[in-house]
């Protein structure tokens, strides 16, 4: 992993492979690692990028407020430092709300936009989850945090074909949630979702645009991806069965292939 | 364009591009042709086959009635002929019968399958449009041929945003339909639907298959391609939003990545 | 069954039971008669009203043009020869079309509107079904005119439950269908609705209102009906499930049971 | 109010109106108060029993354990006790449960049943839900326990056309959850929650059946009633647009119709 030095900040990155180069924004609780499962499948063909943003995995924590522009900031300041003239971006959850952040503020730095399972504001009820995780995170109870964050993440479909699989996980995460650290960081990259709201700046995205939603995802369901499609001008929408909000671990060869087929697609313009 | 003699007939193929072989299988009405408005996604990195069916296109007209089946054995003699131990299939409505035909009798010869706007087979409510082909195909009015057949294949958003398109489709395709002969062989194509029932033999299939709905697909909606998901071992399911049947026209950016993607993923194995 | 003369015209219909009074309004090819499988729900409690609208069942046939717009105008005229300061309305599909535009421009007259299987609208694409009505209706095959107006309106799992109920259907209709002069009425019906357009009037309508759509209507699917939704202020909208076009067969108990409760409903507001 | 003793309880009920019994059974943290705003619909044709089932309302709190059936085997005595041979039951989410339950174990004590909202049983999935209620009511943060069950009870489009209501509604529960002795009568009825699985009793049911979806019921989505449907064999299903978990409130118009049609529809056999 390198590091990035934005502002007083360590921002923990790592580039493998060759080829078009393709950002990862990571979901709120996931990390650089997160991604490893279904890696192969972009840096085989692509210079895969994926970072921690602030108070994600091991990047630096902060101990004051900070929005989604903020992280957005962050990453274009992170593309040029690159040298790239301008990425693809895939995004999920949290890491959509900061590309279509960046996609709408910083339309040249970005190529191709995918943006898995996310929306383009946090409504009032939006918010009353990530005040779930307010309230779970300043608790001293791991097995309430875990309750207020995880379940509801993966769809009905995960949940019976692979219910020993949430099991074994939730052993892990409680006692990883014993971490108070850990749960303070989840505080703040909550917060910041609570301003969230790019509705009047979609127009301004120039990137060609695949949106993607799951089916089962009853967190940020399809109508929130088609408020997308219909404000982006140059977007297509998909939506993926039997998956939830976590889409690269319920879908993942779906998620890679759709990926994989966006960003390398040779043609972006037809004559039909 | 090159032959394939197949027992007494010509089949007219293509061969372009280099990389993993992609074979395509036509739609109804669909010609080798038909592709070229997004064959560039595919020959840029993948040897992209095109062959026009038995009564497609520039391949040989026929006397007597065939089946899907029928079809299908014809691919697979098609496939051994040019030498590959397998390929992968794309096809869309009846070429994605045939596709589902041959991967569930020949399940050796297909290494990716890709299903678009198709159906596991022809219901009693199915075989009333063909029998509409059947009858127009038969009269004498070309006008009532157009009308039977082809605007319901196209989304409501289609006609929509592209009425103009539409329009002009038809003066030509009217003046097309005048050719009894054309007509006569549209006839024994909907005529070899009839018998389309690969339900009991999907299991066969051993493919990796993705399946691709059109949420504005009123010919064969969303609940077909769940059938099909729900019994094909190693399949996912993918719905295009505001796309109709010919989902590569009314949605190619969508239709060649998902395609792209698919096919080349490196991955097929995900460890999750 | 008793004439309402309106113009030159001898406008059949047929007035039953006690209570508020309800007005059906028929689909393009339905008559008073084809609502008696479901008519003892409505007139046990209610006033039920049927009639053939200009160029249906009983009442008088025409030979010149017509529009949606004719159709509501004599039916504003027959509810204030009945005496009535007005009356709830039940339209489906064509009816609907006739409900809509006479909610719309005499909306005093409408105390509740039950609006199933229809749309503020006939789109291009929808155009394209009434031309093959015309086209066949004109044309000298009772069967190709059976296929062209028929099997669509069902949906799969009438077709697949009701099969045998299809085919007996089949054999009278096409019987029925060598009659030209009938043919010729479904002609000007069908020709009365290319004009149709209530979109930009359905914000005149102060009736109560509750649309109504089939979960397997591929005619006029369900985006069509929440257009309605949006647009109509005092609106519901449900959806029925593994029902088409022809609701209050292929779910009688369903239908009777909204309408019923919707006509009766003691209560219009809810103080929540 | 009046009370109904069961074994050493005093259950809570409340009988007005006249007409064919109408017996109400409440969600989790309903009681027989919260049907007020709609109630009218009800009594004044039918008979409308409301009650208070263990731990709900004025009716007795326990301090043991009881199940689901449990509160079915009750509301079996507790009609035989008011002296029906039957009655049609209408219950939502939790409600649901029991009469789901009681409809399968007892099917001659239900005319008509009518299910919002509701499901077969208690996946893995649901369970973490329930699970969160477990926590927070043992916990001691009102807000905590206010945000683990309200916000995700009412649809998106409740939150946004009536967010004065939910803000003035959260500061009354947030007092109202104060109360540790409430917050343990929900603890335990959640408990009940958790065995809850009819799924292969539910062919015992044979009342004649409508059972209810909200479209942006993200508690317990459509698959779930789909589910009920596919396995009640008189039934019928619907969505309601634009509603959440909580139907009544959400739409209290369409809620009282339906239930007002179905109850009080004079046919249950068409003959068609």
């Amino acid at each position: 992993m390198k590091t990035f030095k934005y502002k007083d900040l360590d921002i923990k990155y790592l580039v493998e492979g060759e080829g078009k180069p393709l950002l990862v924004l990571n979901g709120i609780m996931m990390t650089i690692n997160s991604w490893e499962p279904i890696a192969e499948s972009f840096r085989a063909s692509n210079t895969l990028i994926r970072l921690d943003m602030i108070d994600q995995g091991q990047s630096s924590k902060v101990n004051y407020d900070y929005t989604i522009s903020d992280q957005a900031d962050m990453i274009a300041s992170f593309i040029k430092h690159l040298g790239y003239p301008q990425v693809s971006v895939m995004g999920i959850s949290y890491g959509g709300y900061v590309g279509i952040n960046l996609a709408s503020r910083y339309p040249n730095l970005v190529d191709r936009l995918v943006l898995f399972n996310t929306a383009a504001d946090v409504t009032e009820r939006d918010a009353e989850l990530f005040k779930t995780f307010l309230v779970t995170a300043k608790g001293d109870d791991p097995y309430a945090f875990y309750l207020a964050t995880i379940p509801q993440f993966y769809g009905p479909t995960w949940y019976t074909t692979r219910n020993d699989w949430m099991l074994q996980r939730e052993s892990i995460l409680i006692e990883f949630f014993k971490s108070k650290d850990y749960r303070e960081t989840v505080y703040r990259l909550a917060k910041s979702c609570l301003s969230h709201d790019c509705k009047d700046i979609l127009k301004n995205i120039t990137a060609h645009t695949l949106i993607v939603s799951g089916e089962e995802d009853y967190l940020l369901p399809y109508p929130r991806q088609q408020y997308l499609h219909q404000n982006i001008k140059n977007s297509q929408l998909l939506k993926m069965a039997k998956t939830g909000h976590v889409s690269p671990y319920e879908n993942p060869w779906a998620y890679t292939s759709i990926v994989y087929g966006f960003i390398n697609n040779p043609v972006v313009e037809f004559k039909i």
